[in-house]
């Protein structure tokens, strides 16, 4: 308890002012909603000691929060992370509380508190984090249509090249190996596409491509089926298809919006930038076709 | 994660439309402040599956997080509930989730999203609560002053004793067991307080009196001195002075108000029916002296 007070008043004197009591109070929401995710980082099943630095697991642990906000077209303002601790790793755990700090301020938002505890053997890391947008700007899972078109806002399957690079010790691109540690969440594109009142839904690729594709079409009430000789045509080298459709971890986001709508969205050349792969959806019989359409 | 979605869709239902995206869209909050906490509770370290059923996990972990709401008079409203859970504690897990969407239905909270994932050995549960509380009524833990008394809402001791008891299989009575594996959350008794003016400053009782006090005393600036032979004289039956003293978990209230407050607070029947103990807080030097003014 002591050594949790001598962390929470290192912690206190950069977080605004917000810790020290027994919850954080936040500013009175405006016009804006307040929109809440929380993930579990957890040792052995998430990451590794071997392989995660404490930088590298407080910036995921961050991000994988933040991708989330992002998917809904929120600002992240706020965290609350709690931390469980397992003795041996007293050392490591302040240090990643300490980099999570200086991830948080990085990303523009406010550690306004949490709970570190012990643990007998492996370490945990939760994170809440709260952020806020207009009603108008927030973007949910079911609005995808037929006909619809959905972009993949990031690539695919580069994080899980870098998981298998480091769980068996194969020669991957160093790049794909900081894909998996440390995800860059895409918080102003999704900010930025969640302004657009063409995109009809978003979300997140966290647990892959197959996976998460098959959510949002149920989402929106209909089935998926992957082209997959057209989403091998569009991956980053070395990037094996198995990887790219089931390998989690890359937070690229999914973005739908109308053929019509889209027409608009590729003549901003920002929109291009940011599109890894463009991936139609066509209704037959009660499947939804995806395949590529187009890439950059 | 086919099995997470089986369980997201089983508590959506039971949700009021908040779970199936990637974070959760909360109303647009009024003039009222968000108030956010977090507790954690690890297998082995705060709970053994041996002693705690499901039900008992679910009540404990949600009211551990509604005592911080209480303690800052926030009304609790929504919370985020992550899960680490082992293979081998599956149906464990989910009866544990199931039994939480009671325990929030009759503590008035809805659960609005959170995590599940797996875990190599220990079950683990995350929740963050978050409450609304008008920026008047909100009590902090630094407002203490000299000469304030300190009334303490609820027991202390009794959860150690029904700790110890399942731990070291002693006889202790059963409500005292109960207490350590239900603690109920002083909800009514926070937001009332909250909303007396003379209420100076509050915290919960989580980790002990003498540690708690400690800090009560602490944010104030000012440093405590526990009479023990006063507090023994107001103790349960049964309860031992260490664990009166160094046991946690009751989650009583320590709130503190002017001596000429306090005479118009006790003057409240509903007042006296909260209190189990009062100690009053002088100033010797450095120190506060606390000790029990008056009982029930």
């Amino acid at each position: 308890m002591i050594q949790e007070d001598k962390l929470i008043a290192a912690l206190r004197s950069r977080s605004a002012g917000f810790i020290g009591d027994d919850a954080a109070v936040l500013p009175v929401g405006m016009d804006k909603h307040p929109v809440v995710t929380k993930d579990l980082l957890v040792e052995d099943i998430h990451f590794r000691i071997r392989y995660f630095t404490p930088q590298d697991l407080a910036h995921k642990a961050l991000h994988v929060n933040l991708s989330d906000l992002a998917a809904m077209g929120a600002t992240p303002s706020y965290i609350v992370c709690g931390i469980a601790l397992p003795t041996h790793l007293h050392d490591y755990g302040e240090s990643c509380l300490q980099s999570l700090v200086c991830a948080c301020q990085k990303a523009g938002v406010i550690l306004i508190g949490g709970d570190t505890t012990a643990s007998p053997d492996r370490l945990l890391i939760s994170i809440t984090a709260i952020g806020y947008a207009s009603s108008s700007h927030i973007r949910y899972r079911c609005g995808a249509k037929a006909g619809d078109v959905v972009c993949v806002i990031g690539d695919v399957g580069c994080a899980h090249m870098g998981l298998v690079g480091l769980e068996q010790s194969q020669r991957v691109p160093q790049a794909y190996i900081q894909r998996f540690l440390r995800p860059e969440a895409k918080v102003k594109e999704g900010v930025w596409l969640g302004r657009k009142p063409l995109v009809t839904s978003m979300m997140d690729v966290s647990d892959g491509l197959y996976i998460d594709l098959k959510r949002l079409a149920l989402s929106a009430q209909k089935h998926a089926v992957l082209d997959v000789d057209l989403l091998s045509a569009h991956l980053m080298p070395e990037v094996s298809l198995l990887s790219a459709v089931e390998g989690g971890e890359d937070y690229a986001l999914l973005v739908t919006m109308s053929r019509e709508g889209f027409a608009t969205f590729a003549k901003a050349r920002k929109a291009w930038s940011m599109c890894r792969a463009i991936l139609r959806i066509l209704e037959k019989g009660n499947a939804i076709l995806l395949f590529i359409y187009c890439g950059l």
